[in-house]
């Protein structure tokens, strides 16, 4: 296993493919296919407008907002976000993330474990 | 448990107290204290020409580069970082983070698993 680094402007992004998502694109910046053993970065971007699924899983996300604004739900309740953000999001909590329309891109880096608590890899780690 | 959102600009770091550090203050953004399960994330600033430890242990880190510019200890060789960089350490690996001197402070944040690998919590998560 090696060290490596790699930048978040120089790594190619794909569409994510989910339901609920709107202008949203992901890399794995480092992840199981890089031998990383209990959690994965990755890093999204969401078009001015655009938003991440509305939904919930059984493993927490740990977030660093990079730049751009927009909001988050969380606690029940839509939060303002912006660069220098980190945000914990529980496993089990209803979460979803808004870019603010007419804008930069909201640029943020997710981490997660790379297992999820019932069993089974964390998809996209 | 509850979501939370913390600015890195808006926490107070506390010096790091290690023996071969010079000019490093840390905070921990998301923690165990926050309930968090399987890793954390912490902030660090290397004041220019200030360093972290050179040394190895049983866990990984994840790191991301806020801003600023220096060098990392990584694959036996000192390698050039900056802003937008995300970092693998395998565990044991040799690792040690430079500010470069007379300019900005070296920021990132490291994420480290709660638990080391031969048991126990990880300092500072």
């Amino acid at each position: 296993m090696t060290g490596l680094i790699r930048n978040i402007d120089e790594t190619t992004r794909s569409p994510v493919q989910m339901e609920g998502v709107v202008g949203a694109s992901m890399a794995v910046m480092v992840g199981r296919a890089d031998g990383a053993p209990h959690f994965s970065i990755r890093q999204f971007q969401v078009e001015p407008g655009g938003h991440t699924p509305r939904h919930q899983h059984d493993y927490e996300h740990e977030v660093y907002i990079v730049s751009g604004i927009g909001t988050i739900l969380l606690n029940g309740e839509e939060n303002a976000i912006r660069g220098g953000d980190v945000i914990y999001v529980p496993a089990n909590h209803e979460h979803q993330f808004r870019a603010a329309g007419g804008g930069d891109s909201l640029r943020f880096l997710c981490a997660v474990p790379v297992e999820q608590n019932c069993g089974g890899p964390v998809p996209g780690s």
